[in-house]
């Protein structure tokens, strides 16, 4: 079943049940590919950064905040991302963190521009297993309303 | 050669020599890691999407971003990204692209809280080979400044 834009309710908060796991492999393989600071990729330069420690890069922490945020049991008749605003790095994210993932829906509007569209504000944020917000955003997103035909089935 | 805060010039626009070339492969590699929406990985229904073709995610976009920035002839004494802002999605980004990147530096000051620190702000674009702008975003980073015992080497 999916989620249309009539189905967003502002101001209710919503838990993503599953959680992401992160391991010294993955930090060191996404810092690598795509962000290759020492803190990122090398642990012993990263034991005498101002981390004290491996940590992910925001070019892994931003895929999985998209990942985790699909993780609902229902889809999201998504169009398209419109922008992100406001992506905060509050703690570092470390190798045996646990992620999880909660957001609510601030505003909500139909577009005046496409047809059977809604545009959607999200405000959500990611905590590890201690509780800690480890990153927040704002996401505008182009929703389907119900009678979109590219959502006809 | 390291560029420390004091080498921010404020304004002065600074365009990265090296350029990334998007690939079909990397879109949908990239969309089944982190965003596996039709339109990122299966090609007919991109075809039937909205963009009328497979397009690169945001989980996509955001990486390169971070990677390209990277790509100057010296290196940035970065202790930390802060925060990001007004991250846009302007054109899509599909397989053939050539993305090049741009930014300035609209902002800096030393760091209060943190000693031989400064906040660095700075304004980036990308654009695709035909000049259109791809994806714009606002980045806030902790530079070490020239004395930070970080960086004395």
């Amino acid at each position: 079943m999916k989620i249309y834009y009539e189905d967003y309710a502002v101001d209710k908060n919503i838990d993503i049940a599953v959680k992401y796991m992160m391991t010294k492999e993955e930090i060191v393989e996404m810092g690598l590919r795509w962000d290759p600071q020492p803190f990122h990729v090398d642990e012993d330069a990263a034991n005498k950064s101002m981390f004290g420690g491996l940590v992910a890069s925001s070019a892994h922490i931003f895929p999985i905040f998209v990942w985790l945020g699909q993780q609902s049991d229902r889809d999201v008749a998504a169009l398209s991302a419109l922008g992100f605003d406001k992506l905060r790095l509050h703690a570092p994210l470390r190798s045996g963190d646990e992620l999880s993932y909660s957001y609510y829906c601030a505003e909500k509007r139909l577009s005046q521009s496409k047809p059977h569209c809604g545009i959607v504000r999200c405000v959500c944020e990611m905590k590890n297993q201690r509780g800690e917000i480890v990153f927040t955003a704002e996401v505008a997103s182009l929703i389907a309303t119900r009678d979109n035909p590219l959502f006809c089935e």
